[in-house]
């Protein structure tokens, strides 16, 4: 699956400010303005103050529209009319065949032969034509390629790309702009495209503002990245987080290595635990992935070994939490289920 | 369970806009401001623009906090005192309990033995002191009246007191004031403490709007009283919208026959698929209680046959819900769940 134009990591230039809020001008009429929520429970068990920017309550039920709607309709009418060609484990497939009906254009999704039946369900429902990989980067890539070279369709890839980037960056926007003192705010990784969008979102704001990476221990290739200081490949992986087994690209490493202060690994336990908690505590359903982003705040002394500056108010860190998405298989639960 | 004053059904004034008003300015500190949010692909099945109030998303996990809060921080140092007692099938007891426990008083909680596990343990979690009964109407009195006895403590009926049915209006106050120009709010109705409030509060703001109360078949003493025009009695009920198992009061019925346009009656099964499709499609988690207030809506013709008058814009309706909860047992599902 290749990127155009080709890419310069030495003299790469994220999106900038500007082309956050035309994104965000392009997209805001078609998609929801995600609530804040709050809640005391949470508060008390991580020891700060979060704030939760349910991107789980989005249009298809991910953050992923907006960098999609964004992407697409930033194209030409001749781009655009052969149709829209990605791949994606589901959430990123199911924002372009939404944003592409929306377009009216054809969409053509290369999704992992593993991926969740509802987001297969989901793409289906939004009249996108899918085509079935193996779960592996690689075999995601040749497909995409072929795909793309038989239709004629134009590329949009899930998150190698400045269009999303600057999409994505939209949901930390409206969490600045709604709640302008946060001290840090937690993403999930994956890609990397929702985690660089929340680096430039959000610093475009408070420059001075922490951003954390959060990534399963079992897809832990941003870490290795980031430790590293060499893009790492992530081949496979078998995490519950369905929406977090892609590998960085170069475009989303260079703004992660430039903005993430450090990457915040979780075990599967953890994710199940975490989610079940939001389930029980905040009625709302969030995927494995969104779980991800609060893990590690939940783990006992990880708030106070973030380093963070005291605030002025002396009182406990405010922190944000994406929750990226909420797209989960109500017939099949982490956890023991009896039906009534 | 006796209420004081004695109850005169001719001369009874429900609470007026200055009570409404400041049982808000009372309670607005202390619980959410619920988000509204909207489902295109329910839109599209009920033929219609819904607006959901989410007090599923409320502290204690449902609206039952506002009329809590409202009635123990409008008591006197000495009327608290000796602490709270109520009866309740769960919601009611568990915003007692967190009242009792902010004002720090001690609350007396009488439910029913059948209670959902969840909402005892949420009780016991606020530090609720639980007494069972049997699932009767008359057990619950005869209890209530003897730990009453026992403690010296002051009696918050779950609807049948105007502090109550003040703080319950404040849902639709809200939802009227974030939408001023809804045509119809629809709430599920049980014992009428969420109906009657959102009739006061939500003409309170634009009187010629249609409110429609909406009751499981299975507990359809509402129905069988506004159309019989005489208080009806339930002594027990099967239904699964365990929220709803209560029976209209005088206060209540007084208003809901002056206010309520009609009763609508939903099945076990409209419920049950009702709140999956909320799940699904919106990504919240709501009990069964709340799904009975959309259920009718997406029944075939419902909409068309409510008689709404046209609106000028000639657009769909615009129609509030208000969701009442989301205290559900996630161990225990009205649908088959496999375990992953």
């Amino acid at each position: 699956m290749s990127t155009a134009p080709s890419f310069e990591s030495a003299t790469y230039r994220p999106p900038n400010w500007d082309a956050i809020c035309e994104a965000h001008a392009r997209i805001a009429p078609r998609i929801h303005r995600t609530p804040i929520l709050t809640s005391a429970s949470l508060d008390s068990l991580a020891g700060a103050r979060l704030f939760f920017k349910c991107e789980n309550l989005q249009k298809t039920g991910s953050f992923k529209i907006r960098g999609a709607s964004n992407a697409i309709f930033s194209l030409s009418n001749e781009q655009a009319a052969r149709g829209i060609v990605t791949q994606s484990s589901g959430n990123h497939g199911a924002a372009v065949a939404c944003a592409a009906a929306w377009r009216g254009v054809p969409a053509y999704i290369v999704m992992p032969k593993n991926a969740p039946k509802v987001k297969i369900q989901a793409i289906e429902a939004y009249g996108g034509k899918i085509t079935f990989c193996e779960p592996k980067v690689s075999s995601r890539n040749k497909t995409c390629d072929r795909v793309q070279a038989e239709t004629g369709a134009h590329l949009v890839h899930p998150y190698d790309d400045d269009c999303i980037i600057a999409g994505q960056a939209t949901a930390a926007k409206e969490l600045l702009e709604d709640m302008s003192d946060l001290d840090a705010v937690f993403a999930p990784v994956s890609g990397g495209g929702l985690l660089s969008g929340t680096c430039l979102g959000a610093k475009g704001i408070r420059a001075a503002i922490r951003i954390f990476g959060c990534e399963p221990s079992r897809a832990d290739d941003a870490y290795r990245s980031l430790t590293t200081g060499t893009l790492q490949s992530l081949e496979s992986s078998d995490t519950i987080a369905d929406g977090l087994r892609a590998s960085l690209a170069p475009r989303t490493f260079a703004i992660l290595r430039k903005h993430v202060e450090r990457i915040l690994l979780v075990s599967e336990e953890e994710i199940i635990s975490t989610a079940r908690l939001v389930w029980e505590r905040m009625k709302i359903i969030i995927e494995p992935s969104s779980a991800v982003a609060l893990a590690p705040l939940l783990k006992h002394g990880v708030v106070q070994s973030l380093n963070l500056p005291p605030r002025s108010d002396g009182a406990a860190p405010k922190l944000g939490v994406i929750f990226s998405g909420g797209n989960v298989d109500l017939t099949s639960l982490p956890w023991p289920v009896r039906t009534t």
